[in-house]
Order: structure tokens, then sequence, then C-alpha cells
């Protein structure tokens, strides 16, 4: 039985990966956990483009984080507020709700888009980290469609019809690769004065290949994959411009009405209030056991997170590596409430996996690598799996199974967002 | 087989019940249907208020209109644009995409909020007509809740907890209701500073009585059922101020941050653009063949449209007005191209339906009157029936089913719309 009169008091910023398998590691601990987040759900991102490109509901992708949290006792409070800075020293963290003193406390706010110094294209440009930019995305690339139909100038509808997506990492290929479906199988029966196989996709790249973490045969693998579904992939390309009508990329210009951006991530940025080392995304440096270095009760998890893996390299800002860091960082508070020492985070790649179009995907998992079908089962079965909510993993299975046989997609609307770009969508 | 060369162009104007049944009606008829809507989609509006209750999602209760026509082949195009106005003389409909000539034309744009002449409170207290109004409702419904559960002050706290809804017609009913269903059932266990049955629900209404298309007897049950799950009628209520921090009701000041109305509806704007008969609300005189006296080839039908039934009185701005109208009026334009005379709208009440919180309703079935949870099954049933598309029908179905056996609800996510009022939900 401790003897402390008080619970030590455990606060975790955003309900992400990271955060949430800190709190559920810290299940039965002797402490009090306030949890902080600007949104009252937790989003499973790794399916954020099929919300983008019209095939899932947000509510088949998210959950209330109070809801997911409902049978954890020791959860004392959620709230839905934004957290504005750290005092390290004084122990408190400041939101708009107010202070907030802690005796441990866990980062997990993850990242957000950068335009690398362009801050001015994120509004033609838009990136896919939450479920308000799904729901925009899908705004703009069905409005997309709606107008090609409607309109009577050639060339405007020549850039309705042209889609861009701009980075060649595993979002950017599973955006174009979905917008390849949409145009070649989804639609394709339903528009009178179009024909969506008019559709140009293209992703640009800047490095000599796409996937770069995945072995090279595969990323050759998921090009002839998006070839098949109509998207042309040009690596070694810079995008050097990006304005309300279109793109500058490898010194040529394309005129595109819908320009998506999954080219690059900064850490969000709460480490900047912080008086401790970043690195140059603005990532926080934490020790083997997750916890900074100076402050040995702060503990940063995910996409905030630095530390560099076995091979030298920092571990990537994926969704297992913020999975297994939270809950390393939740067992180590519990160790230390015990006076138990804390471990060293290692990390077990359990497999990268891509998805492309309909029915295919890459698969590296332990060495062992899968194209095409077969992958895509693979993924279909270990994304369902790690989906939150036995209610959300049968509703998924569901649309999915509808969708493929049906050659339909489950949330084709247009609602208006905040984003509201044209008068005509209202 | 047809002598003329070219076949009669009908255009539709909206693909609400009406619109659509029309269409349908034209099934392999031989003319050429345009369809226009400014929205892409169709939307089943009876259950409307459960997306604005956090029940169902979006895609749940609309399906894009290209994909419902999908089948049928004299369906010549389906523009997603705005009617701006008509032209009876030179048959033209003018819209945001051009004019658009017809030789039939038939308007279905339905009913918009009216908020006798205050439109200054619109942005107080929004109304539920489409899949955004609910969004919204949604938005602002949950934000409250969060928001109460981070506030320190008591005053601001009883306001957020503090719901008013205007209207004590089926529509504000069914809102009040779930409202209280929310507070009682969904989220009871789920906050840990507030407690959600502190909630307390007004449900204003100007007259003696709420219901007035129901049976008194119906009428006196609903109050009841309300009642239990947390709702306060007041009858004889006028409600003379509306602002952004509550409501005057009664001569009293309700301070509320959650104000929804349901209390008034006018035609939509389009028939104020042609040389027709209205009455005060906007709705347009049509015969009893639903055409327009002075123009034969215009078509009204739904809550555009104004005709006395048998008993001298109006026909009601319900879905089943609108659906059989639709249906005449397809009939009735076939009957023109084919020389045959059109026919008078009879209209078969099947029954008036209001559902109440988790498994109460009422039900008035030519006569038949039942209250109580076997209302609530025939009220299910037929909902389910006719919502448009099977798999919908699964996905509500389902979504209802685990939703009651859980006490959950399945949408209940905070995402950031156009309306955005406060700054913390980004």
């Amino acid at each position: 039985m401790s003897t402390s009169t008080r619970q030590p008091r455990v606060v975790v910023v955003g309900a992400g990966f990271g955060g949430l398998r800190a709190i559920q590691a810290l299940k039965n601990a002797p402490v009090q956990i306030i949890v902080v987040d600007r949104r009252n759900h937790h989003t499973f991102q790794p399916l954020l483009y099929q919300v983008a490109t019209a095939s899932l509901s947000p509510a088949d992708i998210a959950k209330p984080i109070r809801s997911i949290l409902r049978g954890q006792d020791n959860v004392r409070a959620v709230l839905m507020t934004e957290a504005l800075s750290v005092d390290p020293t004084e122990q408190i963290l400041h939101t708009d709700a107010g202070p907030i003193p802690y005796d441990y406390l866990v980062l997990a706010t993850g990242a957000r888009h950068s335009y690398f110094g362009r801050d001015d294209w994120e509004p033609y440009a838009p990136g896919l980290k939450t479920l308000e930019d799904a729901l925009e995305i899908r705004r703009r690339v069905l409005s997309a469609f709606e107008e090609a139909e409607r309109t009577e100038d050639d060339t405007e509808r020549d850039r309705l019809l042209t889609f861009v997506v701009i980075g060649g990492g595993p979002t950017g290929v599973e955006l174009a690769g979905a917008l390849g479906e949409i145009s070649r199988y989804t639609l394709a029966r339903e528009f009178d004065r179009i024909d969506p196989t008019w559709a140009r996709i293209f992703l640009f790249e800047a490095a000599p290949r796409i996937l770069p973490s995945f072995p090279e045969s595969l990323a050759r693998k998921a090009t002839t994959y998006l070839n098949q579904v109509g998207v042309q992939v040009r690596t070694d390309t810079f995008v050097t411009e990006v304005d309300d009508a279109g793109v500058v990329a490898g010194d040529r210009r394309f005129e595109a009405a819908t320009v998506l951006w999954a080219a690059g991530v900064a850490a969000s940025g709460i480490g900047k209030t912080m008086d401790v080392e970043l690195d140059r995304a603005g990532r926080i440096l934490v020790q083997p056991d997750l916890s900074i270095a100076t402050y040995p009760n702060i503990f940063v998890v995910g996409d905030l997170a630095v530390l560099d893996g076995p091979d030298g390299k920092p571990y990537p800002g994926v969704a297992q590596v913020a999975m297994q860091q939270g809950r390393l960082a939740g067992a180590n508070i519990r160790r230390r409430t015990a006076g138990q020492p804390a471990q060293a985070f290692h990390y077990q790649d359990k497999g990268n996996l891509a998805t492309i179009g309909r029915n295919r995907a890459i698969a590296d998992i332990r060495g062992f690598r899968l194209a095409g079908f077969g992958a895509w089962l693979v993924w279909l079965w270990i994304h369902i799996f790690f989906l939150i909510g036995f209610q959300n993993r049968l509703r998924v299975a569901f649309q999915w199974a509808w969708s493929y046989f049906r050659f339909d997609r489950g949330a084709r609307l247009i609602t208006s967002t905040g984003y509201d770009r044209t008068k005509e969508i209202v």
C-alpha cells in the first residue's frame, strides 16, 4: 500500500496513438490521469485517406476519447482544450482552459504539415492529418468532378479533371491510388457529359524513387499499380510553386484544381515553448527511456519525439512507433511511482504496408515481401484489427465488403466545411 | 413509335423526396431528364435529427443523386448547380451554370427556415433542413458538454448545460427528446466534473399544445415521454428574443448556450422569381394536377407547392405529400407526352409518426393510435423501409441495433464546420 497521501497526477497531452497507449498502459496504476486533447475524438490516422476519398465516414475511423477511456477508473478528467505551453520548472501545463499542474507529463501531440517554409501554399494544398483535412479533401475531389460535369469551358474542364499529389511516401501513394480508383471505377458510369476516366492524376516526388521506407522492388511494384489506375508518377521532381490554379513541378506548369500535400511534416509546436533540446523539425530529443534528460518526469512519444534507433537513424514517425513508445512511457511512469528503474525503448518493427487503389498493396513484414492482392488482404486484416472499438471494426469491415463487391464508395457526400472555396458549395 | 424528332426535355429542380419520385415515375418514358440540385446528395430528412444528435453519420442518411439515378437511362445529366430563376415564357431555367431550356419543368426545391421576420436570429438558432445544419447542431450540442466539463465558472456551466428547442412540431419534439436521451443515457458515465443529467432542456411552443398534427391524446403521451427524459415542455410560450447567450420566452430570460429552431418554414425562393400566384409563405399555387394554372407545363410538388385538400385545408409540408405529389407529377408529364389527360392529386394519408427519445414514439395510422414501445417499433420499420438504398438500410439498422443495446451513439464527433463559433473548435 502506498503511504503517500496523494496519488501522483499524470497529465497526458494528445489522445492519438501514443497518448492513448500511454494512458492504457497505466490502467489500474495508483495514479490520477488527466487527458488533454484539442479534439473530442481519437482518429485512426492510417485510414484518413479513405475518408478523404469518400470510402469511409468520419465516424468509421474515429471515436470519442472519453468513450474509449470509459472503463479506466484512474482517468479523472478528459478535457477538450488546447495545450499552449509547458513550464517544466513549476510543473504546470498551460492550456486554453487554464493551468494544469502535473507530477508526470506525457507529451504526445504529434506532427502537423510542413510546407518547407512556404506556408502560403497551405490553402491551395491541404494535407491529411485530421478528420477536418479529410473532409475538406473529399469536398474538393468530389466537387471537381461535379464542376467538370457542368462547365462549358474545355480548358477549365481539363484543369478540374487534373489532380496533383505532392509527396511519394505512403500517404501520397495511398491518396493517389485512391484518386485513380475513384476515377476509373467508382464514378465511371455516373456522369453524362464527362468521363471520369479522363482524370489525370500526378504524383510528384522529389527523391529518385517513391516509398523510401520500402525496399526498391516493392516501390517498383507500387509504381506499376499506380500506373494501372491512371496515376503518373514523376520522381526527381521538385514542386517549386503552388497557387490556386495549379503547381509548377520540375519546371513545368500543371493546371490542376485539386492539389494535395503529403510531402512534409514537422512536430507540433509545444516543444518550442519549453527550454529543451529540439531537432530541426521541432521534435524533442528524448533519452532511451523516452524522458527528457533535463526533466525526467516529462515523457515524449510519437511524432513529437526524436530518438535514434540501433542503426543510428531516428525512429520514423509512424503509428507503430507511437504506439510502442506510448506503451513504454506509461509503463515507465508506473515503474517510477513504484520506485523501480525505467526501461529503454526497443522497437519491434512489425512491418510496413501501403495500399494502392482497389485491391493492391505492398507489404514488407520482417523481410518477408509481398505485393498484390495477397498483400492487400494482409493490409485489410491488420487495419481492421487495429481499429479501436469493435463496432468500428464491424462497420468498416462491412463498408469495405460492400464497396468492394459493388465498386462503390460509401461516403460520397459533399458537405460544406470551413474551408469553403467556391460559393456554389454551401 | 413517336413521330417527333426530338424527345421532350424534362428539367427537375431539386432531388429531394418530391423531385426524386417525379424522376423515377418517368422511368422508361420517352423524355430526356435533366436534374438540377445545389447539392450532390439526396438527404433522408426525417432522420436528420439523428445526425444532429450524433446517432447516425451523414452517409447513413444521404446518397449521391447520380448514384441513385444510375440505372435510369433517360436521365441525361445531373447538374450540381443552384437554380436562380425561371422564365416561363421563354421556357428557360436560369442556373449558376447557365440557362437550361425545358419543355416540362418540375419545381421541387422544398422549404427553408423562416424566422418570422427575425433573420438576425439565424446564427444563434440553427434549424434542421440539411446535412450541414445537422452537423452544426451536432457540433454545438457536443461542444456544450465539453465546454461545461472544462469551465470553472458555475454560471457559465449552467448556461452551457441549458438547451432550448423552439417549436413543438415533430422536428422540435424529436430533437428535444434526443437531447434528453443524450444527457440521460449516452453521456451519463463519461464525464468527470459534470453530470450530463444536470442538462436542462426546454421545448417552447407558442400554441396551446405541441404536435398539432396529432390527436390530443397522443400529444399528451408525447409530453409525458419528453418529461421522462428531462425535457420541460412549455406551451402558450412565445419566444420574443434570441441572442448569443440565450432566449426570452414567455417574458422570462433563459441563458442557454444551445438554441435550436424548429418553429417555422417558408418555401424556397424560386417562386418569387416567377410571375405566378404565391401564398404568404412563398409557396406556388397549383391546380389539382399539380401544374401552374397559367403555365401548365410547369409542375410544382412538395413544400414549394400549396394545394387545398378535400377538407379545404392545404396539404402539410411532410415527406409523404412530397413523395406522392412527385410521383403524380412525373406520371402526369408522361400522360401529357402521350396526349392523355393529366390526373388530379388524391392524397393517401398513411399515417403520422414521431419518436421521442430512446424507445418511445407516437403513431397515428389511419385512425389507429399507438403510443410507446410498440409505436417505436413501427417507426423503426417504416424509416428503414423508406431509406433509399439497401446499403443504407443495412447500415442504419445495424447502427440502431448497436446503439440501442449499448446505450451508445455512433457518430459523436466534433468536426469543425463553416459556422465556427468558438476558436477552440477548429
